[in-house]
């Protein structure tokens, strides 16, 4: 049997120009779209190519699909938001092998790195992650809260400027509220707390507070919440509105 | 007088088809290009752009000069490795402009995000950031390694996977010795450690070891360090070589 491949790639968070020129070509050249329908209807039709659309909440029966069509000699593509690697599908296709026909894994199986959400919403508030962070998800969805909370307390401990992926969700609005009781505890009210919604789409929105004054009712599954450390800086623009940076040096040595 | 701009774009950290659409047509449309003369080799020449390079040492004057740059009108791509947000150059532009002539803050700067090394070194290895990690530098120039030791101690007490970036260079081999030493006394000696050597370059070494066994001084300043959290796998490939992916789950509510 001819065997086929998997690539598994990331549109980033928005705009087709977003994309790598590699994830551009691994898309033209694919036989088979994987992926969530609304990536997919992100690309232009190219004549011939199959697409194999789902709802979001298979990821790992997505992940099954793609590689039984690469299987039987399928060029398959992946199709993630952000980068691929960060909260999204690269991970459930290892689980999928892992855990699967043991065949799959003489496959060739690559992950192509992307935007990932994160640094699109950095890059739109100036450099918040210029200096050490933490990208974590509240969502309780695979993992208790416990294992949250406790890593909401190191994040602090460690003055790591933080990047919350899935804040909320239409189902599950608690996390947010919950991340944000724990961290007013820990952490100065003046402390820089950015929502960067929807960025590099038409309904981007970004909003800049303190923890002490954010709404925490401010974010939802689209949003990308950042929580500075001790040293976030705003600076204030003269034609009005700020940049957040977090600068390369950390107190006695800056 | 008619103002320029200033576009702060990251190359990624290899090939060319890492970059994005965006930077690529931000590069092209610049009258002046500033950065480390490594990172401007790698452009094609275009007719009539100015590029202004310099050493890798002098991010705040390199900075500077970018920012006079697009104050006298000047078209402006400030050109860094990886994504630009990260550990990069967008923090130094955000220094200069918060310390520097106060009309700089009347220009338009934007950031714009690119794929960073830790996401490039991920995809190589499969997903190991597929779930809550921490980027963080070793870098004791900026810091006091006290700083760093916190924020060591803090990733691990939070089962984070870490991203560890300049873990050594020629003149500071210490700091990966060092942290490995922390680490030790914090984590499972079978907690896996990768060693992601220049990435995407023709010079690209991966090495999967354990953190019980890995041997600090196999990295460098081209080295990304990536440092497993207790659910981090790694998956053997039939045709040898592993994969190595942290599920998307975490403890008892996987």
């Amino acid at each position: 049997m001819s065997q086929g491949r998997l690539d598994i790639v990331g549109l980033g968070p928005g705009p087709r120009e977003w994309m790598t020129l590699e994830t551009v070509s691994l898309i033209e050249a694919a036989t088979d779209l994987v992926g969530y329908q609304r990536y997919l209807d992100r690309l232009p039709i190219v004549a011939g190519q199959k697409r194999h659309a789902s709802d979001n909440r298979v990821e790992i029966e997505r992940a099954r699909q793609a590689l039984e069509l690469a299987f039987v000699g399928g060029r398959v593509a992946v199709v993630s938001g952000g980068d691929p690697g960060v909260f999204a599908m690269a991970a459930a296709v290892f689980e999928a092998i892992e855990t699967g026909d043991p065949r799959w894994r003489s496959l060739e199986v690559a992950t192509h790195p992307g935007v990932s959400a994160m640094l699109a919403a950095a890059a739109r508030l100036g450099a918040p992650l210029g200096h050490d962070f933490v990208a974590l998800s509240l969502s309780d969805n695979l993992k208790p809260w416990s294992a949250i909370e406790r890593r909401l307390k190191a994040a602090a401990e460690g003055d790591f400027v933080m990047a919350l992926y899935n804040p909320a969700s239409a189902a599950r609005p608690r996390p947010i509220h919950d991340a944000f009781a724990l961290l007013r505890a820990l952490k100065p009210a003046e402390t820089i707390v950015a929502f960067a919604r929807a960025v590099g789409r038409p309904d981007e929105r970004i909003e800049l507070t303190s923890l002490g004054a954010a709404d925490p009712s401010r974010a939802d599954m689209s949003t990308l919440v950042v929580v500075g450390s001790s040293q976030t800086r705003r600076i204030e623009r003269a034609q009005g509105g700020f940049w957040v940076y977090t600068p390369r040096g950390y107190g006695e040595a800056r």
